[in-house]
């Protein structure tokens, strides 16, 4: 079913161990859609420079987003550069440049009011409620935040958290929003405001999901060749509402099943710098990882019961 | 099967956000053994001193532990004390008293000789070799380490690497040994060494399992009410090669089984201080936490590959 994005569409300069690149495509609707299209045909809402190369905006549409929703503005493209150290869990923002992204005002192409599935990616608060407002027949609403919001946007923040269906954010930024180290408590606390379910990202560590009735907590698939982590969590949350949307399903069964969907384009997508990976892996790629998360989870519960 | 484990039986003063105890039973050969008794007989070898109480060795007996390999002798037993911040995941050890453990010399009672499973728990490296050298007839030898071992004792501690079959360390302890901050690099580094399996323990995170042939990963139980955690890693270990030698299987799939016996009994064992969870709880409640982990990590990989 429709599946509609709204988040960065970007310019990244990225440093890690492996190596640098330079004003590469990047931003969480790329990502993110990029991961989604891989079960759907995402609909993708952001804004660009004029500085900004057709050919990127021409990548995404041959693997399969409608850019349509992908406003051109007057000025530059939200910029940012980064540096991850030795231990890719750890970096570094040296510059972030939002330009066009400041006076920007989502405005949804016509038809894609009637969007069944939303993700508000990673953007200022403001504009994912924006977005949420131009969405009435949503069946099921993701946001993702990021720490910025937290301290900079805190209203606009409460109410996404008020009014989307699951809320994505990663480990650290949980706690620092709910003042609590323990992970479980943050959840806890964030379901109160009202969400259906809350999704942390750990980064190396996985992914835990929690609704009213239930936990689930997959790993990380184990990766060895971490090149750039950049917009893993955007290929996770892509993967993840990609399937949903794939499916036609919002059970809980169902976003088990997503969890491991998003795992796996979250784990290719570090796999190289920038999009390079979700731009080379086909779907056949995707489905191996998918088996191979199995592999590294599978365990005889059954016989273990029998002991 | 014959399960022997070697580690400190001991004085632990502890500080958590939920409290404080003190003097009262720790030491990583009480915890280890007391979580491998819900599924084998373990036999304890330690030492304690002239002021240690005999009610704690009748505890453990009471528990099913074996305890004719508890040496008395003269002086005073080996003390710990530490503190928990309010994220329990960071400890400060504020005292360690190795007293009695000092001169402390290993020597198996006559029939401990034949035991085919032997967990060398948290204890200077060279005297967990002066048990692999008592019992020949292992078929299946477990390692535990610390980064004190790292620093003070690398030689002894690289001579274990070669000899165990199966090498246990924390996450931050596998970074430190291997100089590398990627655990699966640092997983295959030791695995270079010669064990046939390494289990990396990142608390709160979970277990990863590694192999020639695989890798297995398994969350943790979420646990919002950490009490105390020390102990866990124990708990771990001995709930784990306890399920291997009540089974008397070795295979990677029952090593699997395993990590969840033991991330159940880990879990239990945080829920209070001391050994309190492990000495109240009983098997049925190990089985509801098994059955818990196993609802946690559910997810329909048959219905995934289909669409």
């Amino acid at each position: 079913m429709s599946l509609l994005i709204i988040g960065t569409v970007a310019f990244d300069t990225v440093e890690t161990p492996y190596g640098k690149v330079e004003r590469v495509l990047g931003g969480s609707g790329s990502y993110a859609s990029l991961a989604a299209a891989y079960y759907t045909k995402p609909r993708l809402v952001g804004v660009v420079g004029e500085d900004f190369p057709q050919r990127y905006l021409s990548l995404l549409e041959s693997r399969g987003v409608d850019t349509l929703g992908v406003e051109r503005a007057p000025g530059k493209s939200f910029f940012w550069h980064g540096r991850y150290e030795t231990d890719v869990n750890i970096r570094e923002t040296l510059v972030t440049e939002l330009n066009v992204l400041e006076t920007f005002d989502p405005k949804l192409p016509g038809d894609y009011a009637d969007s069944r599935f939303v993700f508000l990616a990673n953007i200022d608060p403001a504009l994912q409620l924006r977005v949420l407002e131009q969405t009435p027949g949503a069946v099921l609403t993701m946001a993702d935040t990021m720490n910025l919001w937290i301290d900079i946007a805190r209203d606009a923040l409460e109410e996404v958290l008020r009014r989307a269906h699951i809320i994505l954010l990663n480990d650290s930024e949980a706690r620092q929003l709910c003042g609590t180290p323990n992970l479980i408590t943050a959840a806890r606390r964030i379901l109160e405001k009202g969400p259906r379910a809350v999704i942390i990202k750990k980064g190396e560590h996985g992914v835990m999901m929690f609704t009213d009735k239930a936990v689930f907590s997959l790993p990380a698939y184990p990766l060895e060749g971490v090149k750039d982590p950049t917009g893993a969590g955007d290929a996770f949350a892509g993967g993840f509402i990609g399937y949903l949307a794939g499916a036609d399903d919002c059970t809980e069964p169902a976003m088990r099943r997503a969890v491991v969907a998003g795992t796996a384009t979250a784990s290719l997508c570090c796999e190289d710098f920038s999009v390079g990976r979700l731009q080379s892996a086909d779907a056949g790629a995707v489905a191996a990882r998918i088996a191979g998360i199995a592999d590294i989870t599978s365990v005889d519960f059954a016989q273990l019961a029998r002991v």
